[in-house]
């Protein structure tokens, strides 16, 4: 789709690890275009990326600001520190070296974030002051609004849920650490639960999903049980919900938000890990009686998340 | 001391377990007067509790406005939900029947958001826009600094870190839960680390200090032996700095803060606990090489912070 237009339209794209997403949105918040091309890899990708992303944005027809969401740690002037899914990021000046590749002002910030400011403005949290996105990747990210404000902390690097220790005996996580909440809460956390249930003959329904191989066992094969009604596949999804609300009523404990969303390619099993996900948070929640439970519900945006939020960050500023 | 001033005074209450204590600030943040009455206990002893804080304010020559520090879950209106640690709270309207009692506008807040106020505005955090306080006590208690702005959450509820879960196997917590931070890394938390030490003989050096009984040792036995120099209590205390650090790590991830101020109960042993927290919490942190180390202190305020950060609540609104 090539349509030029003026600064009313917004523009924001999305880099992950295999392609960059671009939206285009009218001023009332609508997806008006889309378009997306590869991520460069090896040597030289960064480069490759900024024109890219100035290609894309050339496309999408934007106006005087652009906004861009990148997978990894980003400072609050829009630098990516690093970034384990792009190779060669080392302090990228993304923003920077945009604008000084096309003009006009470029807004730089994590990608979950940018999901969180989609939810937030235009998605399920919409009329919300208080909401925490949590995405439920392979890893799990996030962001936070409070009291009507993106929060983004002293660096930059607020909304890191995933590395919340929730078992300091648990599994040894790629950060050094052992437990972290992604370890079970993630995709491959839901893995980890269904290869450790699959021993002894157990959760047979799984495996054969998963060619027979126990160790080749991910979520989409326990999901896939699941939906054909396996009873143990449900209760590995039972378990899987328990860590999820388990982390979800820590971060209550800490911001006390009116409601969370989950977003991340687990939004995809929504109706198998919902209910479950609710039940065990009004179990795990801290003085329960005293307080409305917050809603829990999945992303209103899909994959387009990212994208969306990072067109809306210039309206933040 | 009595002492009438006009309303450039500012009069803060922090209500206690055992006392209530008030302290009057001059308009540069100098403690001017100090003053306190015993909590009532027993029957009717809600209508005695605003009588004295009406008492208290009178004493300290309050102006327009008073702040209350109360113990426990504060709505952002003023209603106390619930305290245990005073009887028969339920929903206890102390901002409108201490206006009502005495007329003016009464600020109320839950006390470890009132320490937390008073370490921000002119304490250990003084000049940072992102902090947050923990107070280590018999429990966790705490409060948030973020973007510039004190953060109280949806229904006023945030800064519960105690009750954090950090390992779904651990003791049981009267909340209900197993494993909650403050099992750990709390003043009850300490004892609880030093008996299961003690047993098998170990660490009689700090029996002796709890009187031979090694189901009698509390924290302080622990600090006793250490301050002697005795290598069993100094490995307790560093097992409980562990304890410490794994939530500020936790908390480090979620809010991405500038510093921490530690306060509560156990700042009397500061000394002992600081360097183990921050070696610790060197280890635990999530991508130390790509962030500035948050700062970790002890308070600056003692037991007059909450009372402190009471009377600077009217000046936030």
């Amino acid at each position: 789709m090539t349509d030029l237009a003026g600064p009313s339209r917004r523009v924001g794209i999305d880099v992950g690890g295999t392609k960059a997403q671009g939206v285009a949105l009218d001023p009332a918040g609508n997806v008006v275009a889309t378009a997306h091309r590869p991520t460069p890899r090896g040597d030289g990708s960064l480069e490759l990326l900024i024109e890219a992303l100035a290609d894309l944005a050339d496309e999408l027809g934007c106006g005087d600001s652009i906004g861009v969401g990148v997978p990894g740690l980003v400072t609050r002037s829009g630098v990516l520190r690093a970034a384990p899914n792009l190779d060669g990021v080392a302090d990228f000046d993304v923003a920077g070296l945009l604008s000084q590749r096309r003009g006009g002002v470029v807004f730089v910030d994590n990608d979950a974030t940018c999901a969180t400011v989609a939810e937030w403005q235009l998605g399920a949290a919409s009329g919300t002051d208080n909401m925490i996105l949590v995405t439920l990747g392979t890893g799990i990210g996030g962001g936070l609004v409070a009291n009507g404000a993106l929060q983004r902390g002293m660096n930059g690097f607020a909304g890191e849920f995933g590395h919340m220790v929730v078992d300091p005996d648990g599994p040894r996580c790629p950060c050094g650490r052992r437990g972290c909440w992604e370890r079970y809460a993630s995709g491959s956390g839901l893995a980890m639960l269904a290869r450790e249930a699959a021993t002894g003959r157990r959760l047979q329904h799984v495996v054969r999903h998963a060619g027979g191989d126990p160790q080749a066992v991910r979520g989409e094969h326990v999901q896939a049980a699941a939906r054909d009604g396996d009873p143990e596949a449900i209760a590995v999804i039972d378990e899987f919900a328990r860590w999820v609300a388990l982390g979800l009523s820590n971060l209550t404990n800490a911001f006390d938000p009116e409601m969370f969303v989950l977003g991340g390619g687990l939004a995809s099993g929504a109706d198998l890990y919902l209910e479950p996900i609710v039940r065990w948070y009004g179990e795990l929640l801290y003085q329960p009686h005293l307080r409305p439970m917050p809603r829990v519900e999945f992303a209103a945006w899909g994959p387009l998340a990212g994208a969306v939020g990072a067109a809306l960050l210039a309206s933040l500023r």
